[in-house]
This record gives structure tokens, C-alpha cells and sequence, in this order.
């Protein structure tokens, strides 16, 4: 039999027993790559941009033909035209000379900055006074002041997001490599269980778990096989687990709150791969089973929603982003209580709340029902946890939220 | 001319001037409505459970049969058998009887609790000795604890999460009523722009907006329409806004960094709608424009990717919010300024960072680089703003930064 681990040893469990999986990489086009994993390092081969450009609407010229100028004496320039914008500047700059640019318009050589029209004046002659003496390397950017060759500008494993797209734009990678998606089975147990769209006759209940899991597992961008509800019957949950171990890369098997289950999933895990995790020392979601087969994962959820909800959070995403290489941070947003929150289990306890600003400041309010209720879930913005060695906290103790909204 | 305005007063306007759009609701299945924002409210018709259930495997009983048990003096129970998974409990238990239930079981009438299995014998005589005394309403749910007929579960405008789609399949809502997506132009302007995968010449760069927004639209839940790059000329970009707006739901104008596009942007804008803003005070992203047509709004962002990228996240994601009636708070995070950061243009300045932790502390890493470098973005974990009567913040200072990880 398998100790108990705590939270902090499942972690570290995943890291050591599973890797990120190979010939995982596969090229979408760069209107796709949002969300997704990169899978390779993106490395400049280009200046970007490649040219000195303006960033003002103004004069290009040499800074000294300007130095001391003043609205009382300004340094008079001669004009030597205009540069168009998506134009190169094939002619060079002498001393004495300047030339108009518009905002992003390649600065001519022979130039090292940029003065803004609203500092001079056209003479109309063919001379351009300017008031406001100019510093070499102002108003411009220079050629790969962006990106060089050789930069490392995105890393592996970083999760793509709208400002990187804009990145790979403009360095023309139109291809993007990213992780191949993960596919995920999931497999519901339970005599009662019944699917939503059936209603439910006495001592039964709807499937809640497969569709909140087929959920949580699409927003994070993988894709699942839902093999539908399993009676308690060890022969015929065998045959479906091992199905779903050869169509997917990682398999869920959801609840069976009965204890013959949970031994069932114990013993098939062992007959078809290796026992890693039974029982985890948190509340809700202690009935945890986890274990492998060859390099792909089987966890064995709690059949409580609530219990199956925070496990697949807290440890089922992390298992997923490792096979994946995925390097997301999670942050918290501190929050205040609303009331005291009771706590003595000896084991790390987890709660929903909804979050609320009262005055500018965050306030975090419990959600408090009975075990195994949906409805704590529903409409909750986020979770905290309470630690093992706490008893309790205090009415405005401040608590770290994870914000769970829209995934 | 419009005065430019506040970012405050830029969110009030949007409050104003636009209204959620009707007639846009529409069904999808359970597997499909994560991430939609919800059209109506969900009020349950049922209850759920719809029967007494126990939380845990043990004994159902009445309570007071059991009062004054202990280990030494167990109270003595005749057997009336076992309720199966899934079956209902179709006998009516008597004073003194009791039977065995297993977790999430019905709990027969007569029964008012239900005593741990660890907390009995079963002496085998038909008898079962309980140690521990329960109390009425002990280890067990109660029909319509979860949800009963006419509460409101969920309430229209929320962005459905994984744990609001367990609630909607306890409830048996297999077609969701959500709103639907949304549908936006995007049209790049500027003689200076290429694709992506062509190679720039001298004085061109690559079309970084339109793939930037594409990417942020998208993960926001919109569909983009791309209308292409538009060269500097008005009557061929009046063509295309005017082919957009009746195309879409609302139109972005990206870029256009010269004066003469801005200016024929706006009248674009007045030539088929009306014109709401020219100019916000924030750095970068002055000037942006917005306007409407009939009830679309048309939003001109300006060139530079940064300023592109913080009018689309701090404006128009929450115009499209209103046009669909969703819901979704906004948090930050609180973390340490790493280096002192300088502001003195009084108007709010925007500024992304790296976000990293240092010895348990979040730590905000600003970006520094010059206005218009796409590198500033690429691989950003988030943002803060300084008010625009700050001139600066010291090393240490705590910020309250939006993550934008992944999306």
C-alpha cells in the first residue's frame, strides 16, 4: 500500500516520474499559435527593423547643424525632399541638408536624428527653419534595435500570447513550431451515473465530472475523447481504460465513489502499468489515484465534483503541462476574508470563493456548502487553500487567490 | 475637434455611447460552452439530488437510536439489508433498523443520518453494532441541497468557466444559451506595410497589427475577419471600412502612422457614422480614434504595435464586452518594482514587465526599449499603468499588474 503524499510531494512526484514527451512539435500558421506551447526557441535571422527609421513626423538632419538654434535664431537647413513611407532613402544627407520623414519613414544616411515638424518652419524657398537643437540618435531607431540575428526573442515552452504573435510577425515567422495538442481520455464510473441529457430516476444522478473535466481540459488547449460512463464492472472498465491508454496520451478515470472502485482503478493501473499515488493529503480530493503506463499518465479522480475539480487543477494541469514542456506561472491576487474560515484536518484544505471589490479593496467571500455540492463550484471565481498546519483563519486575513474565471 | 480624453473617461463613453447587441443568443452543447459568455439566466427546474443522499459509506439510521452508543456499549441495529448504487431506497426504515448505504447512495424515509462504516460492527446475526452516536441531517445531502426549483445558478453575462459547465450538467441543461461570437474587421494601413511572409524591402516593415490583434480577438473569444493591408489612399480604404461594417459587428483601423491617414480615418469615420474620441491621454496609444456606425463601433488604433496593443486590451476588449453584455472582472497582482520607473507626461503611462519571484516574492521586471519596438512585448507577462500625476515610482514600489499570459 502507497503512503498518503501531500500536495507539495505530488508536485514533486510529477516532476520525477514523468518527462516532456518527444516528436511532439508540429507548424501552425501564425493566426493559429495563440494559446499554444511554443516548442522551439525562436531566434532572429533578420534585423528588425532593417533600416533607421523615424518615429516622428519631422526633419531628418545632423544634430550639430542644429546645436544652439532657438525659436529666436533658428538653424537654417536646406530641403532636400521628402522620404515616402515603404520607401528606401537612396540619396545621403550632407551637411547643412535635411529632408522630411514621416513617422516610421527610413532616415537617409548621412543623418543621425530626427527633429519634430512642430520645431520648424518651411520657408518655402527651399529652406527649412529649426528651432529646437537636436541630439544625435533622437526621435529614431536604429537598424535591429528590435531584433538582431542570433537574438533569442521567445523561449520553449512559453505559452503564446497576442504580443508574441506580434513579435513572430514581425520577425516573419509565419510558421510557427509549437507542441502538438495532447489528447486525453476521459472514462466516468458509477452505477448511479446517468448522462445530462437523461433525467435521472430515483438514486441516480447526472454525470457531472466527464463534461466539467472535458471543460477544464479544452480551455487549456487539449483535446479530449469523453469514453462515456462505466458501470462498476472491473472486466469491462479494464477493457475501456486500456482502449483509452492506446488512442490517448493521458487517461482520467472519474470517480466510482465506492471503495470496490477505487480498488478496481488501483488494480488495473497495476496490471496494465505502475502504481504511483494513492490518496493525497488535502481536502477536498484525499480519494486520488495515480499511476503510469509506459510514459503515459492514469489518474484516478474523486468521484466528489468538487473534489474531482480542485485534484485535476492542481495536479492534473501540472501533469499536463509537463508532457507538454508548458512553463506558465500561476499568480494569486490577495484578497481579504469576508468572514473566519474554520480548519483542522491536518491536511491542506481548498476552498472556492467569489471575489468582489468593496472600496478598492479585494474581499474574498467563502463559499460555503456541504461536500460533493455542484453548486459550490458554480459562479466561483477562484480558490485558496488553507494549510495543513492552520487552524483556521480569521474574518480579513488576507488569502491568496488563484482566479479560476472563464476556464 | 474632440478634446482628447481620459483613459476613465474613454471607458465611460464606452459605457454610454454603446449598448449589448439583440437578438444574439444562441444555443450550444454542453462539451462547447466554455468560455462563451451566457445569454440568459440559469434557474434550475429540479432539485438536485432528488432524493436524500449519504456522503459517506456507513449505515443510515435514525439518529436518536444511536444516542449514548459508545465503543464499550455499541448501539444495536437490525440489519434491513443494503441500498445499491444507482437504486432507490423503496423501503421505509423503522425505529432501530438500519442499512447499509454507500457514498452519494439514497438514503431510505425513516433514516434522519448516516454513521461511518469505521464506527460500526456487523456481528453477522443480522445485527449491527454502532459506536458512535449520529446526530439528525449527519453525513448526508438533502434532496434540493445542490439546486431546487427557481434558484438562480448562474447569472447571464458570466464567461462560463469548467466549474459553472459541472452545475449546468447536474441541472441537465445540455443546450446552453450563450451569446454569439462576435465578428471583427481588421484593416492594417499604411504604404510601409508587407505581409509577414514576404521579406521587407528598404523603407517597408512587416504587418505586425493585424496578426497582433488577430491573436489577442481570438483568444477573447471574437472571429476576426482580416481585411488586408490598405495603402494610403482614401478612397480605396472608404471601399473597405464600408465592406468591413457591413460585414462585421464592429471594425478596427489599424495603424496609419502618418497625419494624412489619421485625418482620413476620421473622416471615414464622420462620412458613415459619427465621431466619439480623437486622442486618449495615456502613453503609448494617444492617438486612437473611435467612433460608430448605427451600432458599430469603429475603433482607428494607432500604428506603433505597443500603443496598438494597450488601446485593444484596455478599450476595445471591453467595448466588444459591452456589445455582448459579458461580465468578466479584472484582477491584478500585486509585485515589487525592480527598478525605479520614470513618468512625467501627465497622462496615464503604460509599461509591460516580466514578472518573476524572489525568495517567495513576485517581482515586476519593467521592459524598458524605445517606443514602437515590437521586442517589448514579446514575452511580457503582464502590465501596470502610472497615474498620469505620478512622476515616477522608486525601486520597491509595490504595482498592481494585469497578467496577460497566454492570451
Amino acid at each position: 500500500m502507497l503512503n498518503v503524499l501531500t500536495p507539495d510531494e505530488v508536485s514533486e512526484l510529477i516532476k520525477e516520474k514523468f518527462s516532456p514527451l518527444k516528436n511532439s512539435t508540429e507548424a501552425v500558421g501564425l493566426d493559429e499559435a495563440v494559446g499554444r506551447v511554443l516548442a522551439e526557441d525562436i531566434t532572429a535571422s533578420e534585423y528588425v527593423p532593417d533600416f533607421d527609421r523615424s518615429t516622428v513626423d519631422g526633419y531628418a538632419l545632423r544634430a550639430k547643424d542644429t546645436f544652439g538654434c532657438s525659436d529666436a535664431i533658428p538653424a537654417l537647413l536646406t530641403l532636400r525632399g521628402e522620404v515616402l513611407m515603404g520607401e528606401s532613402a537612396d540619396f545621403e544627407l550632407d551637411e547643412g541638408e535635411c529632408c522630411y520623414v514621416p513617422t516610421g519613414g527610413a532616415i537617409p544616411n548621412g543623418a543621425d536624428c530626427c527633429v519634430m515638424i512642430e520645431y520648424s518652419e518651411d520657408f518655402g524657398d527651399g529652406t527649412i527653419g529649426i528651432s529646437k537643437s537636436g541630439a544625435p540618435g533622437q526621435n529614431m531607431i536604429f537598424r535591429g534595435d528590435d531584433v538582431f540575428p542570433g537574438k533569442t526573442v521567445l523561449e520553449r515552452g512559453r505559452v503564446l500570447a497576442s504580443q508574441d504573435i506580434g513579435a513572430l510577425a514581425a520577425m516573419g515567422v509565419v510558421s510557427v513550431p509549437v507542441v502538438k495538442k495532447l489528447t486525453v481520455g476521459i472514462i466516468s464510473t458509477g452505477d448511479e451515473l446517468v448522462p445530462p441529457e437523461e433525467k435521472p430516476r430515483a438514486g441516480q444522478v447526472r454525470d457531472v465530472n466527464s463534461h466539467m473535466l472535458t471543460a477544464m481540459l479544452s480551455a487549456f488547449g487539449v483535446k479530449c475523447i469523453n469514453y462515456g460512463i462505466s458501470v462498476d464492472n472491473e472486466a469491462k472498465l479494464t477493457e475501456k481504460v486500456t482502449k483509452a491508454v492506446s488512442e490517448c496520451d493521458a487517461v482520467l478515470i472519474s470517480g466510482g465513489s465506492s471503495v470496490g472502485v477505487k480498488d478496481a482503478t488501483c488494480r488495473i493501473i497495476e496490471s496494465i502499468g505502475e502504481l504511483l499515488l494513492h490518496g493525497i493529503a488535502m481536502k477536498p480530493g484525499k480519494p486520488t489515484i495515480m499511476g503510469k503506463c509506459g510514459e503515459k499518465p492514469l489518474v484516478g479522480l474523486p468521484g466528489h465534483p468538487v473534489a474531482a475539480y480542485f485534484v485535476t487543477r492542481l495536479f492534473v494541469l501540472p501533469l499536463l503541462s509537463r508532457l507538454m514542456g508548458r512553463e506558465e506561472p500561476t499568480y494569486t491576487v490577495t484578497a481579504a476574508l469576508s468572514e473566519s474560515v474554520g480548519a483542522n484536518h491536518g491536511r491542506a484544505q481548498y476552498a472556492c470563493v467569489h471575489l468582489r471589490y468593496e472600496n478598492g479593496k479585494l474581499i474574498a467571500v467563502p463559499v460555503r456548502s456541504k461536500s460533493g455540492l455542484i453548486t459550490t463550484l458554480a459562479g466561483a471565481d477562484g480558490y485558496f487553500c488553507i494549510d495543513r498546519d492552520c487552524e483556521g483563519l480569521p474574518k480579513g486575513a488576507e488569502v491568496s487567490v488563484t482566479v479560476c474565471n472563464g476556464n
